[in-house]
């Protein structure tokens, strides 16, 4: 999406070869022109689909999810995350490792939001690893709930998580996908 | 707000005297065309009001906090709930007393994304003691921006926190303000 790329090569801020910081305008402060005109963007991408859920994690991934929620009309789940599991059987959990923190943290989801007629869009602001993903698609696993794919934001197109998740035929949506950040510069894929 | 009420009505679960679950619409899952209505309503309120910026706190007070920056046509920033305070000068920080945790915790605002400029409107999920409210508007002060006035879905009308903020001149706009839980029932203030 030029919109997306013309605004990170504005206004994002590369540190070492691999941190963007998109602060400005995706994940603290946030432009909501941007985030409407994406949301339309990326919601082509799935119009075959039938989609009655979109599921995202707090809290960067919540302004994206709720304008594609709007533009579908379906609800919009966000997991939380919390310290630890529990016993507790009225949620469904899900681990995910944080390369950032250098440990895995939980993710929840009240068992009342998602069920097994559900039809999920995974939605979040950045992909790198992947490891939300993984942990979101566990939670939907658990609640017999189908994936339908995954839109994303901003993709790290260098590191594997959009290919792993490809190779296991899931759909995955990218509006931007960075090839390279090297020495500060910012290579897109076409 | 009759729509919001009808729907507190129907799908709210109180607990004890004081707690009101309403994360089937609200802030686990969104009903996003509710939320598109509300931040309507809300919009009528501040409508004379020059705002430049919408301030929440993560996580549940983003899905309000981006329909009314939409609305207004301004950026939105979300404070971001940390651990602890570091003497980093790049943040503005605030201190919010949780009576549900029994303990404070510290939300942080990067200085590049509020000033002196800054006419800023609080918009959040909830108010019950404000302990949230007065923590982003001391955040605010910091920045010499100006606090134009603070816009709520739910105001638990039977503790203190609208009454306090209003005594000192800020304008508290609440969609719903519930004045007894008591037994389970709840009533409203016309």
């Amino acid at each position: 999406m030029q919109l997306l790329k013309d605004r990170i090569l504005k206004d994002g801020r590369v540190i070492g070869n691999d941190i963007l910081k998109v602060d400005s305008f995706l994940n603290h402060q946030i432009d909501m022109k941007l985030m409407g005109a994406m949301g339309v963007e990326l919601k082509k991408s799935f119009a075959d689909r039938k989609i009655t859920k979109i599921l995202t994690v707090e809290s960067s991934g919540i302004p994206i999810a709720c304008v594609m929620g709007y533009l579908f009309e379906v609800p919009v789940v966000f997991a939380k995350k919390v310290e630890a599991r529990n016993l507790d059987t009225e949620d469904y959990e899900g681990e995910v490792y944080s390369f950032t923190k250098g440990r895995s943290y939980i993710i929840r989801v009240s068992k009342k939001y998602l069920s097994s007629t559900d039809h999920v869009l995974i939605v979040d602001d950045f992909l790198a690893n992947g490891k939300a993903v993984w942990g979101m698609k566990d939670i939907i696993d658990q609640s017999g709930a189908f994936l339908e794919g995954v839109g994303i934001v901003i993709e790290k197109g260098f590191q594997d998580g959009s290919k792993l998740l490809k190779e296991t035929g899931i759909k995955v949506v990218s509006l931007a996908v960075i090839d390279s950040m090297e020495n500060g510069k910012i290579v897109f894929r076409d």
